[in-house]
């Protein structure tokens, strides 16, 4: 087990009508801005029940609709003009892991005296943050109580991430019904999504941190079994329960805790996203078994046995290579079953950019870590996912 | 899954020479109070290693030492009187559960203006504290990050816990490498005490929380799997780092979350604690078999299953009652293999006291949740350990 600093300062309330407990944790504030996306949650109810919760508190609301997928940093620049023209203390974000990435590159953006998208080619000049809080209404990035926030900047064709524990929300409300509406792809790219949050830290070139390896595979168990079940019952709040915590412990630091984490595939899909705006979780998908097969070598097959036979519960008597291969095509199938695309070609993406995307990754220095990719073995993955 | 809020606000420095992080942690404060044990941490060099930190970062320190196993509030009674007559602003604990649970009361009895174990009778009149640090050095109870102390009052022959966010500590340094000279029952003492966490909230009346059960199967494993290497080769890091981090998982808030705990052996062991000074872990693990066998009936054998199969990697196919028979003698052999004592009677406890004892836990309401234990079954219990 390596050496970490573990700081889970996020104070979780999860369950039915966690909502109740905004007022009480929004005390302190006078004013805030509110964050969202481009309408959903105002179709079903939770808008309301939020606004209800706030204009009960007193406060003072200001309010930044509009976050997309893969979320932009001109919204960022909008919502810190915002807070810095009306003196805001406390930004809230009501949405999935854009909105919130997009309150915490705010909340870095209002004391940081420079362009904010500075501190996302160099975090080492982050130093604090305003507080936020999450409300979440989608499973997936675990931004709610982690020190994350991923932008992109269409003017240059850069989808880049920040981390730093003052990005970590001081709450998160969690409430699994919240979910109940998603569609079927976000509920499934989202479940796709925590599970490759889970491979980066699992698939580690550090051998022991056995207990850190159980529970990273608790949480893939629990997305194989809910996650399929929810493509069938919605709305049913034990899954969607499942999910949304995994979603939580798939990324706030613990199952990295003594380890040295992967993150190749992430960075391979923030490229296409960057350039093709596509759902994370469904590149993640897509991605992922393809690096799974092209890694993969005689020293790495103890990890690939562990995954086989923990988490798919493949016979311990085949041979290593045998297992290895199975659990990759088992994680396809599965990722299949969720209707998720396995190619591509599937979202309309070819080969045009893959060498300059590859270029593009090989420049931000190393990557990977489990196997340090080059720049021919992302145009392989790119081209195998084809 | 049932709602809960979870508040792991403690901050972890784990890994070798940790340590280094305690100048930067206590940089707010001037006048601290420093609690400690009996001696033997100034045996191995950590106190010195302490104390050089401590003194580099130019902190007024006070020092109360002697904190022993069980410890008692008459200490604690000290140390509120030093913190009040020196304006002591921060408690750091160096020591294992003991020692942390009595900064955490001295921190809590400070700003109380009663008698501190008041609180111990109704902690419903808890609103704050000093804050807490701790520098672990036993890997058992989970204080060095849980809301709990828990504290004996000799006078009236009580052991009593309190529950309380704002008894986190602040931070805790963990290195494993302190707890290599701890003495063989000890460290197997300890193990048997984190295991005990993990059955509490484990055996659960609550069906789902299916992640938090395969976690919590996790960390049991990682204590079988640790527990022993440890006895053979107690200067193994990889074994301590496993187990340390274990201690903290187990009783941190995380694998109750979602689900109701039982906790009845607790207080049963908490009982016979307060009348005979028996180390904790040692009295959970004389217990702990006897009650599994106790509360069992058909209702309840889905529980033992999963134990018998995810734990102790029994066959699935043998039948629910052979399962749970099989698990629970499993889990006497583990403990007997640790060189624990496996009756009352080979700790020097004889019957005299199980009916009192029995009427004492009855008086204090409601006790556990797997199954809710009348006096009979108590002292049933009690003498299926004698």
């Amino acid at each position: 087990m390596i050496n970490f600093l573990l700081d889970l300062k996020t104070r979780i309330h999860f369950g039915k009508d966690s909502v109740k407990n905004l007022k009480q944790e929004l005390y302190p504030y006078k004013k805030i801005l509110l964050v969202l996306g481009s309408g959903s949650v105002k179709k079903f109810g939770i808008y309301d029940a939020v606004k209800k919760e706030l204009s009960d508190a007193g406060l003072e609301i200001f309010e930044l609709d509009g976050v997309k997928p893969n979320p932009s940093v001109d919204l960022v620049y909008e919502g810190i003009g915002i807070c810095r023209n009306n003196s805001i203390e406390f930004i809230l974000a009501l949405g999935g892991g854009s909105v919130i990435d997009t309150a915490k590159a705010i909340a870095v953006g209002v004391p940081y005296l420079g362009d904010v998208w500075e501190l996302f080619i160099d975090e080492s000049r982050i130093t604090n943050a305003l507080s936020t809080g999450a409300i979440l209404t989608l499973a997936a990035t675990g931004s709610e109580s982690n020190r994350n926030s991923v932008i992109t900047n269409e003017k240059t064709t850069e989808k880049l991430g920040i981390h730093h524990d003052c990005l970590r929300p001081q709450f998160a409300i969690m409430d699994p019904s919240y979910t109940f509406s998603l569609p079927p792809v976000q509920t499934a790219a989202g479940v796709a999504d925590i599970m490759a949050h889970v491979f980066e830290q699992y698939f580690s070139p550090t051998k022991d941190a056995y207990m850190a390896n159980r529970m990273a595979e608790s949480v893939l168990k629990t997305c194989i079994k809910y996650g399929a079940l929810l493509l069938k019952d919605p709305e049913n709040y034990e899954a969607r329960a499942e999910i949304m915590w995994a979603s939580t412990i798939a990324l706030n630091g613990l199952l990295g805790a003594g380890k040295i984490g992967d993150w190749a595939s992430h960075m391979l899909e923030h490229e296409l996203s960057a350039y093709y705006d596509l759902n994370h979780g469904v590149g993640l998908a897509i991605l992922f078994p393809n690096w799974m097969k092209h890694v993969i070598d005689d020293s790495k097959l103890w990890k690939y046995r562990e995954y086989a036979v923990n988490v798919w519960d493949l016979p311990e008597g085949m041979n290593d290579m045998q297992l290895a291969e199975a659990a990759i095509a088992k994680t396809r199938e599965f990722f299949i079953k969720l209707n998720l695309p396995a190619r591509l070609s599937e979202v309309g993406i070819d080969d045009k950019y893959f060498e300059t995307m590859a270029e593009n990754l090989i420049k931000r220095g190393k990557l990977g870590s489990f196997k340090v990719l080059n720049k021919e073995d992302i145009i392989s993955i790119y081209k195998m996912s084809n």
